[in-house]
């Protein structure tokens, strides 16, 4: 049987990740990247089955309890998710799938497909643990504790992925998940299997 | 301490190894090209420092007896090392180096120093395991299994490396080794290390 490979690529809001997705998305005519099921109203520049899948509440929870979704969460009270039937369709026919899914549907689906590729865009704004760990001075204790207690969360939620973009420019950015791609494309295993010569080991 | 990463080349002769090695050269300014140590006699093309340090067999022997190479190998009656001293130079200065070494130097390299990363070139005229492992018809059920012997050698020189690159366009190969080194550049914990929020794992 065939088997695909897809990549996860999750960053907290107001990272620039839409921007970077419709990028690659030009950059990499031959991934097909994965539309998700929504309940919060469409945009004005958002075209049904392009950007997402919008939906009723009503719609999400029948379709929850038929067990459509690969994953799903709740962000600001609307419901986010991703069709299993699809995602498993795409596997089955060797290519590769982008999945644009939030740090808490992430869990799901490692529980669910092994061998993704889990790719974590953190905001330059972020990208200041050093700083927030090591800058001294006038603060007080538990205004360290709770700098020291913020960064690690932030760590832990790195945790489940494999890579980290900090997005400073987008053409960067672009660049290094276009190259994240490529290079998983040239991973020994991956490799050997497609000349025939080995498995996955 | 700063700790840098090192990438290992290696490709069987006549793979074109050389071109691309010096097309990433030119592409990655910011990476360091180990010279080897050969008793080989040099070729008219070649400069002493820049594509080998060229050395006589005795004072190699005296080099190798004090430990001076963090591999070698003999090929063709000739020898070929590597500097342990700026091998460990580049790595303590928290640089990236790449070393182009034989697979027999590559057991050596992977003994003495971890977290490297391994790329074998694959000649385009090797790529055809699967015809060779699949194609029957009217051989002697010797040839077939010579055949499968002569696969299975190469898949387990293989085994020690990380990424497998069939270089069947130079341009390709450039960009896909390229673009390995970008993705090693974002694996989690090299970043997260970088913004001194976490160690190795």
């Amino acid at each position: 049987m065939k088997s695909g490979r897809f990549y996860v690529v999750s960053a907290p809001s107001g990272t620039g990740k839409t921007t970077v997705l419709k990028r690659l998305m030009k950059e990499l005519p031959d991934v097909t990247f994965s539309v998700s099921y929504t309940t919060r109203p469409s945009r004005q520049d958002e075209t049904e089955g392009v950007d997402y899948h919008f939906i009723s509440r009503d719609e999400f929870q029948a379709m929850n309890q038929k067990g459509v979704f690969a994953e799903w969460t709740e962000v600001h009270g609307n419901y986010y998710a991703t069709s299993r039937v699809s995602l498993e369709r795409y596997l089955s026919q060797g290519g590769e799938i982008i999945l644009d899914i939030d740090t808490r549907g992430v869990e799901q689906i490692q529980q669910k497909y092994p061998h993704g590729v889990y790719i974590f865009i953190l905001p330059p704004r972020h990208a200041d643990l050093r700083d927030r760990l090591t800058r001294r001075g006038s603060e007080s204790q538990e205004m360290i504790d709770l700098r020291l207690q913020n960064a690690s969360k932030e760590i832990e939620k790195m945790d489940r992925y494999d890579y980290v973009v900090v997005n400073k420019k987008i053409d960067e950015t672009v660049e290094q998940i276009r190259s994240i791609i490529i290079a998983e494309r040239c991973k020994r295993d991956r490799v050997l299997r497609s000349l025939g010569g080995g498995g996955e080991r």
